[in-house]
């Protein structure tokens, strides 16, 4: 990380990645989010510039044809398939905290990982990681039994084909540790487009300046994230205009900086 | 099938059952039928007596949980689980048409059998063969795209594991008459609690008599079918008050009359 | 209508208008049909070019805070609020048929517009007339008991408040004439940007050239509609780009001609 | 009360009621809560023993026809219908409480007053009372901002139509305190079939014995209830095996002791 800026992400803390960062980083960004008539974002623009795509569920967003869409899409720019998995809320898009019994959650967040696998197997890939998404990738940091429902899912999905699938999120946080205790890879991420507070935390979506919409910003920040301990993957966000500008503006950015960018997980 | 009652299923008509009928006959319900708070029918009671599960899929009826709980069930009873695929129509039960797009509709089944094999495989099964539901069960035999867009669905989710997944439906009908022309293994079915015309057809549910509710008389109808061309699958209605009984009654008589009541699908 | 294009809407039939038209006309287009995070059409642009906004009622779009929002910018814009009763489809955006029980859709017609109504008298005004919704809006001149579903939860939701709240349909149609036969104000609409056929009918939105995206066309069809027999209402689309343009163009070409743009209910 | 059990609801705090306990009691249940083909309780047994029906709005439970039929019956049987409003999550039954921004909470309240007084009005009756379910019940006393937001949809409604619209709750909690500064009638409830603690609190539903299911030891807690401070309305659940006759013998109990069994709210 640079130490022009102060962005310590987990300061004192062992790296929560399983695999130290060998000098490349991964793009991930949330797609699939339509829903019958309704468009979100624009995914055949911005798929081309990502290495994983976070392909929603069905639960907050996502209608099956949508999601079949974007698989064979991202199939065919080679960009690594994870599930997004969220709360069955699609009036609040997954965003609002639901007090769900932990055995709930963990059948919800298989049948989730089921039905994106099979569509995206029938694509020609599979799932290949996960990252909850919304209020349920908070909810795994302040609430234990949330993250381990999540995981005990993942695992049991993974345990079933014989493979253990990464997670996706905040790096140091518990449900990373949660994760490597439970034996799966997990992968700490960066967002390239919103701003950090200098503690390292995120400014809140409703505070002012909370995303960056400037690309040329957003590629400077998507370098140093890229360059700090337990940082393995850039989250763009994929539901703004000129998300696709901005993917591109960031992943030109990493190149020029010399650093690679690659999917953390196999194809 | 015994002369003294004229029930031809599909007189004329080449068996569409891929398999010869050996003398033994599987025995299907429809489960995991439950959502949330509402319970239906008595899974617990009636899976021991069956061979074969028809485990709703969630757009008709079925919680993740109740998903769950049911494969789990079904594996420990050494029963076969099926998908039951239906109409995204919760409020309907999936038992109301609705005009859907034929890309819809095959990844609307597609999500449906990622999500239940993703549940039966964690549950230490998989999904071992496909049953639509309700009005979806009625409209591949009436709407040729819809029979198409269903196959479609079933042939890609299976041949991406290398398997040709057995279809269950009506005698002698389109649908499993597509199935075979698409390769899939065709299984036809009678419903030993439904009252027959002497047509061969089914007595409208709106009609008086159409469910045979005295056990002993679904018994005798069952070892008839049993002995028809066509029917390798037996259908006993989960739902109903005494299913359980009912499926028990069947199954002894099956066995009482010297056909063996086994699953056509592998475990 | 010009004698130059021969758009005979419903020739030698009477009026289905229980008024006639005295040279004005109602402008009309679907509204609130955002849901949660999706955002569809430009209400708050729309809305000031229209005299009647059909809003959706939560069934195939509109979540309650946008319905509520929509009711007060149609109140504050002196827009005449009308019920865009649907399917309960999410998914399909009440777009694909779905054969439902008569007595289910009145009930579900009923249980909108008191939902819309509530909303619409908190901001200061009333649902003032019913227009069913895609599938549904065919549907009620295909299956006559639907129509007489859909009426008879209008003309008892009218009749619990003393009044007879119109409907709009097609001029001519099934639907219109059930409801005049019902003691309901039946009010025939002209569509200011869809192609017509030569024998009257619509262009269906499948075909090439549907949708007139010209806003000086556009505004020649509405002058030509306003002055045909039985069309009391002209509807715009709000969910293409440039609605409002298009709407500001209908509106101004039909000043132009002396034709006075008002609703044909009252506030 | 009886002074040989310390049943004391709200020691120390002024009555929440704004009427006086004039030695008359209501008597309140749940109905309504049956969904499409899955039915829950027995509405027409339990609501002839009721006086106050707390029919649900189809957010949690309860599809548009179940509301209109449980409308039909309580008028018929002369019961006052309440509107029992609760989150959108069939998938939860209402008991999952989710972290739903203000004005979203107001204004799915607001749709579901509207929707059910259109069928109450329809049916001959209206919307007299509200009651929110589940985890909304307890959520409004947790959370200032969610009791304000459903108190202003109720205040809204009512001023709609010229009435102040009295909620039911917990004695001497929050939701009906703040319903009172509101100008609300907050009419407190006790629970007929819950065990209660020594504070005043209800037994959770999770611990053994938090249901009294003898109907006698019912009665007996409805008579002490029922002479309590803060207590004008008794809820018995609707949705247990024998809930009508558990409420016939708490009606008969307490006509036996004396009190008069009479609804709060007009007709």
């Amino acid at each position: 990380m640079g130490h022009h800026r102060p962005v310590t992400l987990h300061s004192g803390r062992p790296s929560t990645t399983s695999t130290p960062n060998g000098g490349d980083v991964d793009l991930n960004a949330d797609v699939g989010e339509s829903f019958g008539r309704w468009q979100l974002g624009d995914d055949a623009a911005l798929l081309p510039h990502l290495t994983s795509a976070n392909v929603a569920c069905g639960f907050h967003a996502g209608d099956p044809l949508t999601l079949r869409r974007t698989c064979e899409l991202a199939v065919e720019h080679g960009v690594v398939i994870g599930a997004q998995v969220g709360y069955r809320d699609l009036a609040g898009f997954g965003r609002r905290d639901i007090d769900i019994d932990a055995e709930d959650l963990e059948a919800d967040v298989l049948y989730q990982l089921g039905a994106l696998d099979g569509i995206a197997r029938v694509a020609g890939s599979a799932v290949r990681y996960v990252k909850p998404h919304g209020a349920l990738y908070h909810a795994v940091n302040q609430r234990a039994h949330k993250a381990r429902a999540v995981l005990r899912a993942v695992v049991a999905f993974g345990d079933a084909r014989g493979e253990a699938i990464p997670v996706l999120g905040l790096p140091g946080s518990q449900f990373l540790r949660f994760a490597e205790e439970a034996g799966l890879p997990a992968v700490g991420e960066g967002f390239a487009d919103r701003a950090y507070r200098s503690d390292g935390g995120l400014v809140p979506r409703s505070s002012p300046g909370a995303l960056l919409t400037d690309p040329a910003e957003a590629a400077a920040q998507a370098v140093r994230l890229a360059t700090s301990d337990g940082v393995r993957s850039l989250c763009v966000h994929g539901d703004s205009p000129g998300a696709a500008a901005l993917a591109a503006a960031v992943r030109e950015g990493l190149s020029s900086a010399g650093i690679t960018v690659a999917p953390f997980a196999g194809p």
